[in-house]
């Protein structure tokens, strides 16, 4: 039988949401492992809604949830509906959305505060010692919930990963060890089954952003 | 070098814009082929804003330019601005925002109209023999401008695609040849260069959707 596998989104759009390809590769590659998805969101305003355009917010006011499923075609609940015992793993996209709308990272950066929902899925997830597989910038928010555990956003002596030394610097603030890993890499912190990988943290070709989501994805499986 | 291809999107999200998964989907694709993208989507408002999670429209208005720019990360372009002699081949993602905002199929179905900027694109891609990509609902653009052409939009004796009589039938009645192909394989009508896969017309696992969409683009590109 395939694993339950949560899919936590933050809206629908790389600049006040999820970001669609990663998303989008998270589920083709949990379909491909015949995993059996469930997806959900905060209930809750975005922080911004950005005209993806030009590239700045607008005054519209858009729900996390309602935007999410657009991403997941419906099929989408609440995260306060989210039961751990149903599950075998979580997993959270990146995309601003995640340092948005899952915890104030975007604004704030290692003194942020995440979203009381999504701090006690991950903290429940992690005492089950079921993984809890991340990308993008969230990673983040293992490394504020969990001081002491190991992520990657990335590698800091690589030109095409232009956020990965500030980023890496602020996660070593928090106490946690951040690891250099390509994009097409993944890196597991076995001890905590934490699994992460760049994504869009790297200016890399979308191919190979969506197999490096690929590796993610299956270490996360395998540690189910 | 790479072949230099056009998606032309239709807002984001499934039920009133391009569907997610599918664009995703072409781009990574695209992406692994080493071809060029360019990005372009109407700069009109969309037929509807449909409410994802509840499944019904609302009142709101959004841009089908702006939407799309969420898929597109912003690097997306009016499609008034497409120039067909700088691009080697079009592929159209599909969702009910092609039925709704490239064309008014959604309403009209055979009668519909089709966007007097869709139209001359489609138009003159074909005038030059460059090939054509579509999938899900999108191909009825193509019967819609060239009748006689064949295309898919699935099978039609497998429950696993519900909607597929009804719309093979009209593609019939429009002078079109339908082609019954599974989700992970594409027709190729040579003589038009028009390539169709079935994608969410079928209701099959993502991944497979997924690589229905990767033979498309293969044979797209072959064409090109």
């Amino acid at each position: 039988m395939g694993k339950r596998v949560a899919v936590v989104l933050a809206g629908c759009g790389v600049f006040d949401g999820s970001e669609i390809h990663e998303a989008s590769a998270v589920l083709v590659h949990l379909s491909r492992q015949q995993a059996t998805v469930k997806m959900f969101a905060p209930n809750t305003d975005q922080m911004h809604v950005v005209d993806h355009l030009k590239g700045s917010p607008t005054e519209e006011k858009r729900n996390v949830l309602v935007e999410s499923a657009r991403l997941a075609r419906g099929d989408i609940q609440d995260l306060s509906q989210l039961s751990v015992k149903d599950l075998d793993a979580i997993i959270f996209p990146g995309g601003f959305g995640a340092a948005k709308n899952l915890c104030s990272w975007a604004v704030q950066g290692k003194d942020c505060l995440v979203d009381e929902q999504v701090k006690t899925v991950l903290l429940a997830f992690h005492a089950e010692k079921k993984p809890i597989g991340l990308c993008c910038i969230s990673p983040v928010l293992a490394a504020k919930v969990f001081p002491g555990c190991e992520v990657t956003v990335g590698h800091d002596k690589d030109d095409r990963y232009p956020d990965v030394p500030d980023t890496a610097e602020a996660i070593s603030q928090l106490g946690c060890k951040h690891i250099c890993k390509h994009v097409n890499e993944a890196h597991v912190d076995e001890k905590n089954k934490i699994v992460t990988t760049s994504a869009f943290m790297c200016k890399a070709p979308l191919h190979e952003i969506f197999d490096g989501i690929g590796v993610m994805v299956q270490e996360v499986l395998k540690l189910a």
